[in-house]
């Protein structure tokens, strides 16, 4: 198999040739441990800075003493989480979490490993387009709150919250609440500005936006404090222990630079290929259903039902022509389980188990989109022929 | 300055070019998500498979499945005890841990904090060698003991410790504790057979033996259950969530296979090289004085006490000299307090404050050696002049 088509970009993406150049020295002559006190280890040390600055200015944040260091989003999320319930938590008066039914499974995971241990948590609904009611989810605030945990975009529906409006809101009904925004899934593809803002906690990760895969960062508001999660040497100002990981630090700092000069493409070229996948998969098979029509989606994301159809087999025979997409979440997969996303959104059964996420970004071509778009409706007519589902494919022509 | 002395390999060490070379396709072609369904996905899974292997190998165990990857020797300590702890755990009966006064501090910090928590810790002292007593260390089990922690070698003097010895006879006393080994600084230097131990945890950390910083991995032995410290997605079997880091990981167990094919190498050309640095400080200065004489030592590191002279004196003078070394470990740099090792090992005074550990690798030369023998005591003497014990230094004929 020779041609490969990458649309499963919201899984990982392809590090940018540059990111990896500004990292190979770092593997090469720069090794010190940034932690030491010689001049190499200095080298190191600076540049770890500068990608300090690279982050906080990606996420529109002054200072970079707010940024922290980690190996990945999961580690981020489950620092910023643990951190606050640590710090803040008891289980007899502050005890109460609210976040929303389709977080990303490494912030559901702690909820329901904090349930376990008597925690209890508010799962606010989505609509059918996976949105959220500020209204109703300010309600659930009760005195015993200690943290309220939105995602900024929705990894599999593309779907963006009001992360922003959210934690100015809540604060006003509980000043002492702390906002967790799992941004992982926003950096790279909308504009991001945390400061001036009410969020405690910006978690992000440097594959989903050409960084390589195994480090992420935290941004932590001025004053908000948390007990560390990873524990041990002074590293990242003693929140963070562990030798910092130089090269991938500095490439996820250079990453960042290259996304926020790369925004205007993501939310207008490839936004432009994404809207003619969509457009061209929706008007070439009457049994495929867009699962968000949110007005407020990332630009690079769109996530079809096709109905009557077994996605397993859909991704079976996509892979067969080098398109690589999914269905639900890398971090879930091996699951047969329908997404927890479109459940959340009440997506019908007849399409929930034939929804494709494809998710683009600024090295998706034009050529690959009209391949998709040549290819996909025939997997799906192809597909609809062994269906068992006969009389109801019939019906929408197929 | 143009003539670099590394001789700070415990802190990190330079990575293989044959380990960057393994690591450069997934950088660049085969960046898929190790958890996605399609082909380019599949190449990196089984890449991952393969260094699970080596890695297996590496510290002599049959089976990879017992291996996790992790994103340091840090994350490593951290799962290991803090996932006993909350797996067998509780305040009242099951709540005491035994380790050793010289862990290192990313072992040591958790302790502090289950302290905090209420756990009840015993730190095992040392001998003036660094050695510890196996029967007292015995002596300390209690039925509330949940966890034994002690690491294989020293950062800081590379003393080595009888960790399967430990293990076998503390599970004859009680035979439902754990047994966590830091191997950090061992893995590499001395061999590894964790098979049919009774060791039920074993960290180590990539770039202690020419892998990147940035990745380590965990031995559990097969039945031993723990609660996973990174929760989130099903990577790594469900015990460590996070996407994984391919590249490294793939880098990691090429290191493996290089550290062990090297090890004789280690053992013999290495040890010669640390022993003629050894006694060529030693014998050209009466104020040096070998802070572990332990005959179990690891080949590479040596830790001298340069009497009445000011250890960071010594470390700046040494930089601009292009030598690279270091007092106590990288991780708790930035501190001025003399090392807690040293200390626990009742290191005079004198000494204290003045240790310099000098840790060598394969790719250290002779002509580094020769020069650092050359150079370190003319740095010795001239310090010596601007010390404020002179008389005590004149006695000793500096």
């Amino acid at each position: 198999m020779e041609k490969i088509v990458y649309l499963d970009n919201n899984a990982t993406t392809k590090i940018d040739e540059r990111v990896l150049d500004c990292m190979l020295p770092y593997f090469k002559e720069q090794y010190a441990n940034p932690s030491s006190m010689y001049d190499s280890a200095h080298v190191c040390s600076n540049a770890i800075d500068e990608a300090r600055k690279k982050i906080a200015d990606f996420l529109g944040v002054v200072d970079s003493g707010n940024i922290i260091f980690t190996s990945c989003g999961t580690e981020s999320a489950n620092t910023a989480i643990k951190g606050v319930v640590n710090q803040y938590g008891n289980l007899e008066t502050k005890n109460h979490i609210i976040t929303t039914q389709v977080e990303h499974p490494c912030v559901l995971s702690v909820y329901e490993n904090l349930e376990k241990k008597g925690y209890k948590t508010t799962y606010v609904a989505v609509n059918e387009n996976g949105e959220i009611s500020i209204d109703n989810l300010l309600s659930k605030i009760t005195p015993q709150t200690i943290l309220l945990s939105v995602m900024h975009a929705n990894n599999e529906t593309g779907a963006v919250y009001p992360v922003y409006e959210i934690a100015q809101e809540a604060k006003k009904i509980n000043k002492n609440i702390k906002v967790f925004v799992d941004g992982v899934q926003a950096a790279g593809k909308i504009p991001i500005k945390l400061q001036d803002t009410e969020i405690d906690f910006y978690s992000i990760s440097g594959h989903k936006f050409h960084a390589p895969k195994g480090v992420g960062a935290l941004y932590v508001k001025k004053g908000t404090l948390f007990e560390p999660f990873m524990l041990g040497g002074h590293q990242e100002n003693s929140l963070r222990a562990g030798t910092q990981n130089t090269p991938y630090i500095v490439g996820m700092g250079e990453a960042a630079r290259l996304a926020k000069e790369s925004l205007d493409f993501e939310l207008n070229e490839v936004k432009r290929l994404r809207d003619k996948l969509e457009d061209g998969i929706l008007s070439s098979l009457k049994n495929a259903k867009l699962n968000s029509k949110s007005k407020n989606r990332v630009p690079n994301t769109t996530n079809i039902g096709f109905e009557y159809i077994e996605g397993e087999l859909i991704l079976l025979y996509l892979n067969e022509l080098g398109i690589c997409a999914s269905s639900g979440s890398a971090c879930t997969s091996g699951s047969l389980d329908p997404s927890h996303v479109l459940r959340a959104q009440k997506v019908p059964f007849e399409s929930l188990h034939g929804s494709i996420r494809f998710s683009l970004s600024r090295f998706t071509t034009e050529d690959e989109i009209d391949y998709a778009i040549k290819k996909i409706p025939e997997v799906i007519k192809k597909l609809a022929k062994i269906s068992p589902f006969q009389n109801e494919l019939m019906k929408l022509g197929l």
